[in-house]
């Protein structure tokens, strides 16, 4: 069975996501984000991934697929009938165009550093003065169709991820009535909402656990 | 004909360094990284691509494909007979998590922000910070293959781009003997070779037209 390593509302939730889309049967391995502890069993996870990121994907054979972009494109291929990627060379260079612009602009440049409170004002500015350029081309997109493809794809459950940060970030998303509107969408697909209540769970436990310890 | 907006020595150099293992035939169209001009017909770039960003690929039906990994991906499977891209699933999960990491890991989270010199150190040492285990890991991997995948692909030639911005940046390969040795192989390469001559020659221009506007 698949293996994914994740922590609760991290990125590796875009991979539960089309998981549960794709009604697939696999174990959820919980990491502690703070302490890069598996929970179940206390192992530390850097012995399984050096560098500590979810997500990561245990293959059946024991392989360790890492990357984001590159396990949904894998849970896509394995899950064929769910059909969460296109399947012909254009349309898979345009859900890469959409992985790789979210990877890079939105959770890299933009959501991980602002989301990081230690770290110097000089760094929140540095990313957030990039911000309205990238929310507008992605509102441009998303003003012409409900997906970022022209169906639900792996690509949709990276991005609602990512926008779900928004509410914990300094992010402002008022001024892209597109992209409120498509969050909605998302959060009212039956796979969406799960899996997002139920890290939501998981996330409560984890903050109680380091309230504890503080 | 392909049409490729590059801007010289920038990202955009691993799709070139692609066309030329492949030996496609394709337009390269300069685009000034200051100014966001065109340089053949002084058109404002923002016009082909809201973002600005190259590299972006034109392609003969005029749909533009963007980022980095999906426009070097389509490239791969354009001409299979350069084996730029591994064809299976489990073989393109590899390629996509080599391009996910540099993408991510390196040219988003840690070149680009330690190359603008006008950044606050703040900025520079936040991204400094993560660099050695991130080196560490690309290391541990060039100390097992000559290339990211078991043969030249699309993502070497990524490599090979973003760690040639070094010699302009405070980031210490010396502590990494491998990736020292991949670069010298990389460079040897006639293909890669013959890319970044071209572009030095631009670049060189390039400066030279900054120089004196300035």
């Amino acid at each position: 069975m698949l293996k994914l390593y994740f922590s609760p509302l991290a990125c590796s939730l875009a991979t539960r996501i089309s998981l549960y889309e794709a009604g697939a049967d696999a174990e959820f391995v919980e990491v502690d984000p703070k302490t890069k502890r598996v929970l179940a069993d206390g192992r530390d996870y850097r012995e399984v991934y050096d560098l500590g990121l979810v997500p990561a994907l245990a293959l059946e054979d024991g392989a360790l697929l890492t990357e984001n972009a590159a396990i949904l494109q894998y849970v896509a291929e394995l899950y064929p009938q769910a059909q969460l990627a296109p399947r012909d060379a254009r349309g898979r260079a345009e859900l890469q165009q959409w992985l790789c612009f979210i990877g890079t602009e939105l959770h890299k440049a933009l959501y991980v550093p602002v989301l990081d409170r230690k770290l110097p004002e000089a760094v929140h500015a540095y990313a957030l003065a990039k911000a309205p350029s990238r929310l507008a081309w992605l509102a441009k997109r998303l003003e012409a169709s409900d997906y970022l493809l022209d169906r639900f794809s792996v690509a949709d459950a990276y991005l609602v991820t990512i926008l779900n940060w928004s509410s914990a970030a300094p992010v402002d998303l008022k001024p892209y009535a597109a992209i409120g509107d498509y969050l909605k969408r998302m959060y009212a697909r039956p796979a969406v909402a799960r899996a997002i209540m139920d890290e939501k769970k998981l996330y409560a436990r984890e903050l109680a656990r380091h309230a504890s310890i503080a």
